[in-house]
């Protein structure tokens, strides 16, 4: 058993963490804190966690913080959250970061989308939390960046086009459609439930959305080059999930088999990884929605020549809180899908 | 003032243009089919439809038709819309036909598609119903092939890229998401409403929808040369709507604020077709359902080097019954947007 | 032609009344402000509105508003509301004031329910705006108190029955539920889009919500005794509608077509009350959103001895802006649907 | 461990069924028929049970059936239902029937509600599975009908005040609110995804909704005397949840702190009904969806002196499956809440 702390607890991934960490077997949640709900019963904060009752929330004070838990997961926004966890991390804690603030290598590149960073030394002490591609790194690590929502969904979406060099870099599109919940649970005018329902739109087109600079980082360090990505990210009315569309064009003759099987033998023992078949139904929200599982479907357009792979996550699981609990589980040795099997309810 | 008829009143086509004509100035729905309810009255029906008390379904007769009308919107399923179509268009009236079935130049080209046509003949006699691209065709046609809800959202976007040769012709994709009511009034095991309720997922993916036959004749009319679309729809959990977001590699060097100019110069004499600025929010569903608008936002992406247009309509108006009613306008010379100013409903 | 002017047109109810007056042929809206968006277009703060492109927001400035217009909807918060009223009223210009500040007759009523009235010398001269009760009061008024969504929804549902005296006065009970925009357009945390979508619950019950006191004065007015409703409010997860369920003991044996029979003569004459018989199905919300129709559907349960009457209106045209304009029609003997019959959208 | 199986595994309630199962510790689901994908791999037909890949469902075949397992779980329409069950039961077998079909004492009731019992012998033998009236009859029991969703939102809300006299019998209204599951998983028009979509609407009220036998069954046992209740059903756009709200005449003088008092005392030992004190929010769907939880609002409305409850349940979990797993718990000796202790997801 360890102990385990939130930092953040109030918002919809410190909430989601709340959720899968109290019914983890080797994790106890020892502490939790929330700027503004603090003195207050877990519970009463978050009525559907009823069986939290005991748990009340702190305001942040690190010396208590680090005497209550060995591994904290750090929820905060990003810019503030990078000296909180440097703090933590300073006094010998674990540190799952779920900003953004560890996702970078390079301190330029993170100041050209975030701004200033005060910590730029510890960027090269953080592991991207990404077992599909780091999961040795990770259960060695001590600072974990956890990856963000839609780096996730298009990532592990092209994994195995971009290790294999079957995709020409210059060509990939990743056009993705998230659930409100992804833009977090401060209320904000263009977010009101009148405004949202019944609506669809996209935003920050055309190269414009921070998520880009993460996601051309990892993806460049798969391929050895420079990777250049067109992402067009949508709002959704649905509260949760990411749906993501990629395009890419083969830098070879394709064959729509040896495409679905090449990923399939890429994900065969990720644990949170499915591929579907040809046959198999195109994978909708509500089949990941509540679980730690991302769901991949390659195809092949003949009549055109593009790849088009379906990436569908859950952006509060395995976009965020189940991810960072899958990095637990493996920096702390337990077998890696514990507490994440969920089964996602329908309809 | 003009006597019409709808064969087929009682699917959301029909019903649409039922809504749209009830208010129209110029012309008086005479005669209004459904195998279904024949012997009701439309307001019996549709209870919606308040106003429309007067007017009793009938069984499809054309004999009947023919005395009552002198202009028909025929809403029934392709196959079967062709014969009923043909029969009227050869007792001397005017049609307007929602289906597929007059849609194509090539019965070659249809039959890939859809099958068998029993009319060939016919197809050289038919005008695309789109007026951006054949406004004087449509004025003197007796025979409208009304387009796809998601070809016009697809072919507005790209008339004026294609027009003036801007984009490479084998990089195009259109990735667009429609609410559920293009997928027709029937109901079905995967349009239950808790199937789709807080779902979104990709169908017909790759190659395989019908809709891009459609797509590439009209496409390849502007370039003048063949054109080979990659496309991938989506069902949204609303009713209606249809958001594409189309992608296309620009032939030659490009300037996103004379790509905005170019669209709004070739749109600035359209009534229906509304092009945002660069400063302008980006649109969303609810600003074009219940209206005839097609909304165009043309963007560059300066670090792909892609250029990204995102394009809203209502399938249901724009997309079927408003357009139909616009050609109506166009055959019988009234103000083109006479009975088509509607605005959306917000929130 | 006369000119009106909106104070407060950028929440959702001032927003639905420049939809409405747009297109309403004897008047000029001449004159909008609006705090937030002042010196804006219309159709930039609200695109959906294209064709206002010309109007702009105006800070408010009663010098300058009656100097535009002759009429006033002030839109504005209850307590706010009263004094701007009452400045636009006292400079000679007709109001129709929307929030709650001129509904009571009784200052000591309205401390009850919202607080001191700075104005309790103008609530004698305000005429509760509901037509099918004060028609010909509507008619001369200057002043107009627009009723609340809920109190229209609920009270129309009982006219007939309190007329008549058919039901004991002690026993009546309605049991609502609104649609978010009822709530404002101010983002709030429990009306974030993620907390309300696939939610539904109750608020203020057991004789603490605001409108109680004003329905209470109209029933009682109607009855002619005191009157104590118990009334239940719920948060539907959709933008718009409210639908009523009424229940109530008769005081006497009742006969269900009797029942149907009386609500139909007293709404005869009615332009926007619709009777359902009982051979009709119940109404939904979509009859009536985007309309200002309020269609009611009384039956009896015979088991129990229960009236039970079902109500549904749009809360922000005919529980708001579209009664309000037909209280404008009233007091310019326009006619009384004038602009007022668009039909619903459905599906 | 015991074997159990499941007849009409693929309705709504038996996928619920089978998802509950999957993760119970003493239960292993050795048998599931289904008549329309009988030959296919559950997870094929419901890809969200991506681990059932091993699980073939079967065409029923009652001798197979009973060699494969101990309990069944009947979930097939009433009148199908019920001779299905009785040959299980006749062949030895526990029996759990989730359709009306054995919810009846009195076989003219049944009829009444129903039509013709073809098992009316059973009728006795079958015990009503509410573990929060019966529990000790429903651990002996060999046949157990298990409830229907709005009889146990309606129930438990009633239950202290009935058993303690405390109401008016005459009195009592149930004003409930169901998603769209509740009416199972054969499309229908009306279910059909853009008609429910945004709408609300009541139906079967006055009287005419079967569930009302069932209710005034039970609630006249727990009163001893006859009961009769108003009951309005409303279909809410949503896929899960049942809110009722619970109206009633208190006997006598009532005080609010009691009122509550009386409830939390009645269910302080029940694992699956929780009472929301006065402080506390009111309660709302998402906070039980997925779980197997009751949540109950008690309130005292003082200006009107009405009895107001508000009940929560998943409909298709404590209205259906997880009950019925409950019940089943109960009758093997395991712990009650086995298996049936998930979280809601939020948001």
């Amino acid at each position: 058993m360890i102990t385990v702390g939130i930092i953040g607890a109030t918002g919809y991934t410190g909430m989601e963490l709340v959720r899968i960490l109290l019914k983890h077997p080797e994790a106890v949640l020892a502490y939790a804190s929330s700027r503004k709900w603090s003195g207050q019963a877990i519970s009463d904060v978050m009525p559907h966690l009823h069986n939290a009752r005991d748990l009340v929330l702190a305001g942040f004070d690190a010396q208590e913080a680090v005497s209550a838990a060995e591994l904290f997961f750090v929820c905060l926004p990003h810019g503030e959250s990078m000296n909180i966890s440097a703090d933590l991390y300073g006094r010998g804690k674990k540190v799952i970061d779920l900003s953004a603030d560890f996702r970078f290598r390079d301190p330029v590149v993170f100041r050209k989308w975030y701004g200033e960073h005060t910590q730029p030394e510890l960027l090269s002490e953080a592991v991207y939390g990404l077992p599909e591609l780091y999961r040795e790194e990770i259960g060695g690590a001590t600072l974990i960046a956890n990856p963000g929502c839609y780096p996730v969904s298009v990532i592990l979406a092209l994994i195995p086009l971009l290790e294999e060099g079957l995709v020409s870099l210059d060509s990939i599109i990743a056009d993705s459609k998230s659930g409100v919940s992804g833009a977090g649970r401060e209320p904000k005018p263009n977010l009101h439930f009148p405004e949202v329902y019944s609506d669809f739109s996209a935003y920050s087109i055309a190269g414009t959305h921070r998520h880009i600079g993460e996601m051309e980082q990892e993806l460049g360090r798969i391929s050895k080059v420079d990777v250049k990505l067109t992402f067009t990210p949508h709002l959704l009315p649905v509260s949760r999930g990411i749906l993501t569309c990629i395009y890419a064009d083969p830098s070879d003759y394709l064959d729509e088999g040896s495409l679905v099987e090449l990923f399939r033998e890429r994900y065969s023992a990720e644990p949170f990884v499915t591929v579907r078949d040809l046959d198999g139904s195109l994978p909708g929200l509500k089949e990941v929605c509540g679980t730690n599982q991302c769901i991949l479907a390659p195809r092949y357009d003949e009549r055109t020549g593009k790849v088009v792979v379906i990436s569908v996550l859950d952006n509060l699981v395995k976009g965020a809180a189940g991810l960072a609990v899958q990095n637990m589980n493996l920096m702390f040795g337990f077998t890696e899908d514990m507490g994440l099997n969920d089964l996602p309810l329908y309809p």
